[in-house]
């Protein structure tokens, strides 16, 4: 039996609210209706107690039972292992969610992670450093935008490939980066418009809300 | 029994020779004495029946029977379902390995990317979206350092982690960036000192010298 614990921060500035990685975690958590505890770490403080579970100073990390897990990815996949609502568990199946979570992770979020975050911080776009950053994302949108019009899901079924793969899409649409991917565009739509990612986003915007008013 | 083949591209133009991330797989199977065979797909041209394999036009990809996977990641995973000589068969060490792979390409090489294709291309270094990526990168060796100053391999032994981080690490040396990070350059030499690595590295650059021959 799983006993699992989410530790997120007990306090983030506004801007990246809703955007927070433990939001993957939380979805996938209500997607399969797991039982869990969510705690806090303290985003002003990350000393070696934070860097025994998260090396990187950063969230989330996972506690099942024993067991530490630091990545979404790796969290993911655990959680995949827990639940067929999360993976299919047919070895056929489970390879394909298993290698469509790594293509969100090192092939998509590879190439939209720089673009958002130029975006975000204002970078001129004037430059050739831009203009490789932008390419980069709109060859990798060039790819996707056929597959995800010949599936509703990217492993079959829904999957926690398509919670990396939409959470990272969701990101570039914010930016407006998805005008010329309908097809990514509608995913987002579908797979955001699941109660379970409104749950997820609700509770994620409550805990940080809930740190202000205790401050 | 698992029946390997590796698909790598025909032939590439020389500077991504010793790069090309088949590598990562052709290591792994070298590492675990696996027998595999080495197919080639058409570096000019990337239709349907590569895409059916590689969404994203690229290469590897990995046949297990009638089991096609692609993303090096989840290739190494595989593989390390396969052999105790890649992956810690335990839950524990299972799961120490599995992370630091996820933090090898969504925590490390997200940074490293920009940073080497900055670099590689020569991109002016007086910008604020330089100092972006250089700092994006120093943080995470930072966080890296220590880590690798206090253990020779990621999960107890060798696993498909020091495959991927090494290899990610591997390239940001190349380019005189690991000057700060005597404990990450001394990971990459002793990674890269393994008998399996220095096989894996001859057999590409054959295999595309062969190609030039061939032309």
């Amino acid at each position: 039996m799983a006993d699992l614990t989410l530790t997120t921060f007990d306090w983030v500035p506004p801007p990246p609210r809703g955007f927070v990685r433990d939001l993957r975690v939380r979805w996938a958590l209500e997607e399969a209706a797991l039982p869990y505890r969510v705690a806090s770490a303290p985003f002003s403080d990350r000393g070696p107690a934070h860097l025994a579970h998260q090396p990187f100073g950063q969230v989330p990390w996972l506690t099942d039972g024993d067991l530490s897990i630091f990545e979404s990815g790796a969290i993911l996949l655990h959680l995949g292992g827990l639940s067929a609502k999360l993976m299919p568990p047919d070895p056929r199946g489970r390879n394909e969610a298993t290698e469509w979570l790594f293509a969100a992770l090192n092939s998509v979020e590879m190439a939209s992670l720089p673009w958002t975050m130029s975006k975000f911080m204002g970078h001129p776009t004037d430059t050739a450093a831009w203009k490789f950053v932008d390419d980069f994302l709109k060859l990798r949108l060039k790819h996707m935008e056929p597959v995800l019009a010949g599936r509703e899901w990217l492993a079959g079924s829904f999957s926690v490939a398509d919670i990396l793969m939409s959470d990272v899409l969701r990101i570039v649409d914010q930016f407006d980066g998805l005008g010329d991917s309908p097809a990514c565009r509608a995913y987002v739509a579908r797979a955001t418009g699941r109660p379970a990612f409104a749950k997820a986003h609700a509770d994620q915007m409550a805990h940080f809300a809930a740190a202000d008013a205790a401050r």
